[in-house]
C-alpha cells in the first residue's frame, strides 16, 4: 500500500531530509502507486496546449488529474537509475530531460493514486511533493534545509517561517526553495517571499529557485486540459518585486517557456537541469 | 429569498458600483437573510479570544461560521440609518463603532445564510463581501473603482489585474482596496500587491487600505473560536515589502490591534473609521 510507506516517510522525513532512508521510502511509495495504477484505465484527454498530450487514470467514477503522456515513464526501474546516481553522487549517466521525467513520474503516480482513492484530498499530494523535491534538492546539495530564519533588526527580533532554505556556508549564496504542485494566479506569493528575504538579508544573499509540478487544469465538465498561466504578471513581478534565479517546473508550461526569450528574461527550466547546474548557480 | 436579491445585485453591480441601486439590493439581501436566520437557533461557542464572545447559527446539522455577539446588531433598521446617511452624504449622526457594527451585521447575516443552506460554498460569501465593501467605499468617495491598471514601461505594455482601485484625480493619492473575508497566513498577498503597485507607479501614489471581515476560525471538532494572526510577520512585511496606510477590519483581531502600539506602527482600525477619516487620508 502506498499509504503505509507514506506514513513511514512522514515519520522519518525531518530527522535527516537528505538521508538515503527518505529516498528508500519514496521508492516504495512510487512502486506501490504504480502497482495500484496498473489496475486503472488510461483515458485520453483533449489537450488545448500545443504539442502536449495528456491522459487521466480512471477507476470507477473517479478520474485523476491530467498526466503528461510524454513525461510519464512506464518502467519503475528508471527511478533506480536516479537513486543509484544520487547514491554515487554522480549523474553523468543521466541527462536533464531523463531526470525530469523520472521525478515527474514519481510525483504524479502518488498524486493520481490519491485522486483515485480519496475525496478532495489536496494536502497529501502537496506534502508528498514537498518531501520529494525537498529530499532530492538536499541530497544533491549534501545539506539539510531549515524552514525558518531569524530576523534581527535593531529592537526587533522575530522568526520568519519560510519554505526550505539551504545554507551552503559562508561566502556562498543560500537557496530559497518554494515547492508547489501548481501556482496559477497565486504565483505572486513566490515572488513575495523572495522579496521579504531580499529585504531582510539583502539582494542576492538567497537564490530563489522555486520548483513547481505543473500549471495544468482539467475542466470538470469536459475532458479539456489547459494551463493557467500569467506570464505578463510574472514579468511585472520579476521587475518590481523580486528576481527569481530560476523557475523550475517538472512539466514546463508552454507560455512560461517563452519568458526565457523576453528581455529581461526569467529563466524557466525543467527541474532536471538543477542537478547539472547547481554548482554554477551557487558558485 | 436572499438569493433572488443577490442575483439581482450580481447583474446590476458593475454598471454603477457606487449607485444607490446596489445599496437597495444589499438592503433586501440583508433583510431576507435576517428573516431566514430568525428561524435558526443561536448556539454559544467557546471563545478563546479575550473579551470577545461568539455564537453560531444552527439549523438541523448545519452550523454557521462564528459571529461576534457584540458586533451583530439585532434590528435591521440600523442599516436604514447608514443607507440614509450615505444618501444624504452626511454621517454626522453616526459614529465609527456604530457603522462598523451595521456593516459587520449585513456581511455576516448573508454569510451565515449561505453557511446554513449550501455545502462548502466560500465563493458566494466572498463575492458578496466584495460587492458590499466595494459599493460602500465607492459611495462614500463618490467615485467608481477600476479593477486593472496599465503598466507602460519602455518596450513593455501590459495590464495588471488589481483589487479595486479608486482614482480621485490629479494631485491626490489613489486608493488600493483589497477586500477579503479573512487572510490568515495569506496576508502576505495584500502587502505583495501593494509592493507591485508601489514598484510600478512609485511609493505613496496608491494608499493601501485593505478591508477584511475577520480572522476567526472555529475548530471543526469542538466549539472553540480562535483568531489566526501573524503579527510579527506583518511587521516584517510592513518594513520590507510595502507600507499599508490602514488595515481595516470589521471584527478587529486582538493581536493585530496591538500593531498600533509598536514602532513603526501599522494602523489597524475598525472599518467604520474609514467614513470619518477618508478625507484626511486622501488629502
Amino acid at each position: 500500500m502506498p499509504l503505509t510507506s507514506y506514513t513511514a516517510l512522514q515519520t522519518a522525513f525531518a530527522a535527516d531530509i537528505r538521508g538515503a532512508a527518505n529516498r528508500a521510502h519514496i521508492g516504495k511509495i512510487y512502486r506501490a502507486s504504480m502497482e495500484f495504477l496498473a489496475k486503472a484505465q488510461r483515458e485520453p484527454l483533449r489537450s488545448l496546449i500545443p504539442n502536449k498530450e495528456y491522459f487521466a487514470f480512471r477507476m470507477g467514477t473517479k478520474l485523476s488529474r491530467p498526466v503528461n503522456a510524454a513525461l510519464f515513464v512506464k518502467r519503475t526501474g528508471e527511478w533506480d537509475k536516479l537513486d543509484n546516481a544520487l547514491q554515487r553522487k554522480s549523474l553523468s549517466k543521466l541527462n536533464p530531460d531523463q531526470v525530469t521525467r523520472i521525478i515527474y513520474s514519481v510525483a504524479m503516480a502518488f498524486c493520481c493514486f490519491i485522486d483515485l482513492t480519496k475525496d478532495r484530498d489536496q494536502k497529501t499530494p502537496g506534502t508528498f511533493f514537498e518531501y520529494l523535491i525537498g529530499h532530492l534538492f538536499a541530497s544533491h546539495l549534501g545539506v539539510n534545509p531549515i524552514t525558518r530564519i531569524q530576523v534581527l533588526n535593531l529592537d526587533m527580533e522575530t522568526w520568519l517561517p519560510t519554505d526550505f532554505i539551504f545554507d551552503l556556508g559562508k561566502d556562498r549564496p543560500k537557496f530559497h526553495l518554494p515547492i508547489k504542485l501548481s501556482t496559477r494566479e497565486r504565483i505572486i506569493q513566490v515572488f513575495a517571499h523572495q522579496r521579504v528575504i531580499d529585504g531582510v538579508f539583502g539582494t542576492e544573499r538567497f537564490l530563489g529557485t522555486p520548483v513547481i509540478l505543473a500549471e495544468t487544469k482539467r475542466s470538470v465538465a469536459r475532458r479539456d486540459v489547459t494551463e493557467i498561466c500569467v506570464p505578463d504578471q510574472c514579468r511585472v513581478y520579476q521587475l518590481h518585486m523580486a528576481q527569481l534565479k530560476r523557475l523550475y517546473y517538472l512539466d514546463v508550461p508552454a507560455t512560461y517557456e517563452k519568458l526565457n526569450h523576453v528581455f529581461p528574461p526569467i529563466v524557466v527550466k525543467s527541474f532536471g537541469h538543477f542537478f547539472f547546474e547547481a554548482d554554477t548557480l551557487s558558485a
